[in-house]
C-alpha cells in the first residue's frame, strides 16, 4: 500500500454521503489517500435516475456515477471517460436528459446481475482510485414529516414522499424515514466500514443525502460499531432542505435520526460557526471535538474548496 | 508489424459490408492478420439504429458496434465490455430494446463531436484488433426501385425508401440508389482503401450492407484506383432481399451498380455455386478467378464458418 505520512500506510478512508456534497469530499480525500471507499445514497428519485427506476426497478445511478467520476484521477485516460459518462444527451426526445453514465451502468447492471461487480468493472474503465458502493442493496425512497408545507396552516405536519420532492420541499422538515424501512445494506459497505482507519459522513444535503445512511439498521450498526476514527464534515452553508438551520441545528438533526452515534471531529467554516453559540456543546454532546477551519470555495461560492478540505483532512488524519 | 507468412509483413486489410456478414468477415480476417479496417454501411434505419437517428440525426451506431464487437479478441478484457455493449435493454419502455453500445457511441459521439475519434475510443476500450470506419461522413438512406411489390400488378414498378423496409419488401429489387446521392465518403476510409494490400467486399445483405459501398462516389472511386488485392465473398445462401438469385445474379447486379469495379477473387461456397451455368463466366467477366470453397457454417446454418473462410482468406492472401 502507499505509504501516508512518516512512512505509515495510508489510511482506509470510507466516505459516506450523494450528490455533490460527496462528489467534494471524494475529490479532496483522494488527494489523501489511495484507500478509498464512497458510499452512496440510494434514495434518489429525480431526473435521469428516477426514470431509470421507472423503467427497470434498479438502483439510481446518477450519485453512484458521480462518485465515480471524482475518484477518477486527473490526468489519467479514464478521465476521457469521465467526462463522457457525466456528459448527458441533449434534447427533449425519449434519451434527453439522461447521464450516459446512467445509461452505461444500467447496462452493465443488467448484463451482470451484481450492482457491486457492475460499479466495480465502470470504475476500472475510468481508472479510479479507491471503490464505489451501495449503502442499500436495494433501492430506496425517502420520505418525510414537515411542518408548514401549507403556509395558510402552518401547525400542519404534512407526509411528503420522495427524494427529489423532499429535497425542494417548502416548510420546514422534522423526520425522513427510508421506505422500505430497514432495508438490507450492502454487505461489501458493511465490510468497509468496519475495517477503515477513518469512516468521514457529509458533507451534502442533510436530509436526503447524508442523514439516510444513518437510517439503514444494519449500516447505523457498522458505524457505531467500527474502531474508525468518525469526522462529520458540515455543510458550508445550509442546503434549501435545511434553509435557515444554523450548524448546531444540523448537528441536532443528525443525533435526532441517529441517537447512538458518536463522532471524533466535526468540521466545520469558520463563516458557518460564527455566532452560533450552541456548536461548541453540541459537538461535545456528540463526543467530537469541532475543528473550525476556513473549507469553502476562495471565490465565496456556496460549496468545499478540494484542497482546503484535503489539508484538514490530512491533519486530522495525521494527529 | 506482426510478420505473416514466410517472414512478410502482415497484410492491411479493408473489409467492406454491414451487419452479420460485416461481422463474420471480421472474424475470419482478425485471424489472418492484425492491420484490419472494417469499413461499415451507414445507411440503417431500423430497430435501435433508426431510433437514434430520428431522436439525434447522427450516424446509424448498430452495425459499427457489431464491427467493433467482431474485432475484439476471445479472451481479452476487452471481452467483457464487447458482451455488455452488444446486450439490449430489456422491456418497451423508453429504453427497451436499445442496444447499450449504440447508446455508448452516440454519446460519445455527441461528446467528441467527431465519429471516428469516438469509434476508435469505444475501438480501445473493446482492446479491437483493426479499425472500424464508417463508408460515409453523413447518415444516408437507402431506395431502391422494386419490381412486383403488389402480386396483383407483376408489371409496375415500386419505389421503396429506407434500408430496414428495403431488406424485407416483397417483389424483385431492380436498382438500390443512396440518398443523398453522391454523399462524400470518410476520408479515413479512402485512405485505408489507398493504402491497403487486400480490399474484401461482402459477404452480406446485397443490396443493403454490401452494394451502398459501391454507390458512395469516392469510395467506388478509390476502390477501383487502389493497388489492393480485391477478394469478393458472396453469401452462402441467397437473403430476403436476393431470394430466388443465383451466385451469378449477384455478381451481375453488382456489376450493374458498380460498372468500372473489377476483383480479383470471388469466394463462393460450393453448394451455391452448384449448377450455376453462368458464374464462372460472370467471374471472368468481373476479372476474377472464381475460388469454390466450402465457407459455409459445418451446421449448414446459413452463414459462413469463421475458419473456413479464415482459411481460403489465408491461402488467397500467401499467394
Amino acid at each position: 500500500m502507499t505509504p501516508g505520512p512518516r512512512g505509515r500506510e495510508a489510511p482506509s478512508v470510507v466516505a459516506l454521503g450523494g450528490g455533490h456534497g460527496l462528489a467534494a469530499s471524494l475529490q479532496a480525500l483522494r488527494r489523501v489517500t489511495p484507500r478509498l471507499t464512497a458510499v452512496v445514497t440510494v434514495a434518489d428519485d429525480g431526473g435521469s435516475s428516477g426514470r431509470l427506476r421507472a423503467e427497470f426497478d434498479i438502483l439510481p445511478p446518477g450519485d453512484l456515477r458521480m462518485a465515480l467520476a471524482a475518484l477518477c484521477g486527473d490526468h489519467s485516460d479514464g478521465q476521457a471517460w469521465a467526462d463522457v459518462l457525466q456528459s448527458r444527451f441533449q434534447g427533449d426526445g425519449p434519451l434527453g436528459g439522461h447521464a450516459i453514465g446512467n445509461l452505461l451502468i444500467a447496462g452493465v447492471w443488467q448484463s451482470l446481475g451484481d450492482p457491486v461487480a457492475g460499479l466495480d468493472m465502470v470504475g476500472r474503465l475510468l481508472e479510479v482510485q479507491g471503490r464505489v458502493l451501495p449503502m442499500a442493496a436495494v433501492p430506496l425512497a425517502i420520505e418525510a414529516d414537515v411542518f408548514g408545507v401549507d403556509p395558510t396552516r402552518p401547525d400542519e405536519t404534512t407526509l411528503v414522499r420522495g427524494q427529489a420532492t423532499v429535497a425542494v420541499t417548502r416548510g420546514t422538515i422534522r423526520e425522513v424515514r427510508l421506505v422500505p424501512e430497514a432495508p438490507p445494506a450492502c454487505r461489501e459497505t458493511l465490510e468497509a466500514v468496519r475495517a477503515a482507519d477513518v469512516v468521514v459522513v457529509g458533507p451534502g444535503s442533510w436530509y436526503t443525502s447524508v442523514i439516510p445512511h444513518l437510517l439503514v439498521p444494519e449500516l447505523a450498526e457498522a458505524l457505531v460499531g467500527t474502531q474508525a476514527r468518525r469526522i462529520l464534515t458540515l455543510n458550508v452553508v445550509p442546503a434549501h432542505e435545511t434553509a435557515g438551520f444554523d450548524a448546531s441545528t444540523h448537528l441536532e438533526v443528525l443525533a435526532d435520526h441517529a441517537p447512538g452515534l458518536r463522532f471524533d471531529a466535526i468540521v466545520c467554516d469558520p463563516a458557518f460557526a460564527a455566532g452560533d453559540r450552541h456548536l461548541e456543546r453540541y459537538a461535545t454532546a456528540l463526543g467530537a471535538s469541532l475543528v473550525v477551519q476556513p473549507v469553502r470555495a476562495r471565490d465565496g461560492s456556496p460549496r468545499h474548496d478540494v484542497l482546503r478540505l484535503a489539508s484538514v483532512y490530512a491533519d486530522l488524519m495525521a494527529r
